[in-house]
């Protein structure tokens, strides 16, 4: 089913053969499909679409037979988001939250997508994902992390990583700073991207805890998120003024932070004194085994 | 320059006379431009673009050259559109509230927009908008309700009107029965609809004060708003759930109040036996005048 794995580049080549490896003891129609998942190129049929030039348009024309849906969790502020392809309807489920797992299990029953992976953009400190408790309420759902997050899971993200769900895809960008293991994932027609804590509406992810560092942080943003096209719309982890998106443009425009010089924006970050996150001490843990820690 | 008036249906017509003969006491140039607005064919170049048949995508390619905000105030739980030109960057604005009125006009302000009207649903209950106090901080700015409302705004809106801003328009759905003056403002190539607190995701809005009608608010949702292709967004102005979008077809679908019969619908607006809304009393009267009043 591979046979143009000559054609993925090696560090999907190894996640592909990583993946093999590991689903060679779970049954070979499940390893057969994870190989179809995991190779860019098989099983995917992905037309990037011509994007448009306008920066601050946060509608764009883009993505064909995209379900797109951006949901809240209003005690941490999370955004989550469900993604699918129309017509196969294969989904996945970026940042879910323990509380609104049943708000977002009916929508993907209503909605009848197969839900194949549930991906967290890193370990949160905030809320504990509902990661853990979907996988035994889902058969056949995956797990999916950065491999810097230290995090356990059933697929751990590097960059350049594809995770394709039909015709569509995400592929992950490191974007360290928040947390080490801290990725953006963006469309593979780069219309979307899904910039976690790094990059928020006007602001950014908090760098003073878990291995919290500004220049790191600064570098990630402008490195891997400001490099994508103006019309990008940016999806952050969060909101807490009622913002729901923003765009790449209008970040690199308008956002109070990065705007600055590094040296100036290393400053402002170290001298934030926010207090510490309510549910750090239970959220952490719990996110390092998807959730499922004392649930 | 409203040379082809004859081609606008009558209601068109006295409106766009009514803004004549107002807009005539306030100089000319205003009232040119204003004609201009309310004439489509004049200055109105509409493409509505094919539509796909997709039922349950959120995320569909349509309507190039629109900037599109959903902005969310969580007190009342509720959400504010701006929508806009990319080109001209007229714009206009749906449901403000007044306690992100300082938030709206510093993101109107950063892309650059031409704040033309501010329209209301209708007159709201649960929260004071900021159409007033908005006025009198944009030079030009003109507010808009339903002529049903009873509310004083600078437009009074009807069954048919037309809302238009730049190369986009928002057609008028008159849709009763939450309140007398409730519309629905439907995106000219019908990929978006506002519906008010007509229609809810998975929900509608409460028929129990002011002029509410449970049979009402079914015939309009069933005639006004299910009529709409399946694609069509369903843009609300409040959810409580962290819900943010829906379709026409998924709410036709999956409504719970809607897919029953309307003797089961009124017999369940009927005993829903809600609380009053906590602001009603200074909400109403204040709407009733933009929200400028006491303010």
């Amino acid at each position: 089913m591979c046979s143009v794995i000559s054609r993925v580049r090696p560090v999907q080549r190894a996640l592909a053969l990583t993946l093999r490896l590991r689903t060679s003891t779970e049954g070979s129609s499940y390893a057969a499909a994870e190989r179809r998942r995991f190779c860019p190129g098989v099983s995917n049929d992905i037309h990037p679409l011509r994007a448009p030039s306008r920066s601050y348009c946060s509608r764009v024309a883009l993505t064909q037979g995209l379900l797109f849906k951006q949901l809240f969790e209003s005690e941490s502020s999370t955004y989550t988001y469900l993604l699918a392809d129309t017509e196969t309807k294969e989904a996945i489920l970026i940042d879910p939250v323990l509380e609104t797992i049943d708000r977002d299990l009916k929508l993907i029953h209503e909605l009848g997508l197969n839900l194949k992976v549930a991906v967290n953009t890193h370990c949160h400190a905030d809320h504990i994902t509902s990661t853990g408790l979907m996988k035994k309420r889902l058969a056949g759902l995956k797990s999916a992390i950065s491999k810097l997050s230290g995090a356990s899971a059933d697929i751990h993200l590097s960059e350049g990583d594809k995770i394709p769900f039909g015709k569509h895809y995400l592929t992950v960008r490191e974007t360290p700073g928040h947390t080490d293991g801290c990725v953006t994932l963006v469309l593979g027609d780069q219309s979307m991207a899904f910039t976690g804590d790094t990059l928020l509406i006007r602001g950014c992810g908090r760098t003073d805890f878990q291995q919290g560092c500004a220049k790191r942080l600064y570098e990630s943003i402008h490195q891997k998120i400001f490099t994508l096209p103006d019309h990008c719309l940016v999806y952050p982890a969060h909101d807490y003024r009622g913002q729901t998106a923003s765009t790449v443009g209008e970040e690199r425009k308008f956002n109070p932070r990065l705007t600055k010089s590094v040296e100036e924006f290393v400053d402002i970050m170290n001298n934030l004194n926010l207090p510490k996150p309510k549910k750090i001490d239970i959220s952490v843990p719990a996110n390092l085994v998807c959730g499922v820690h004392e649930v």
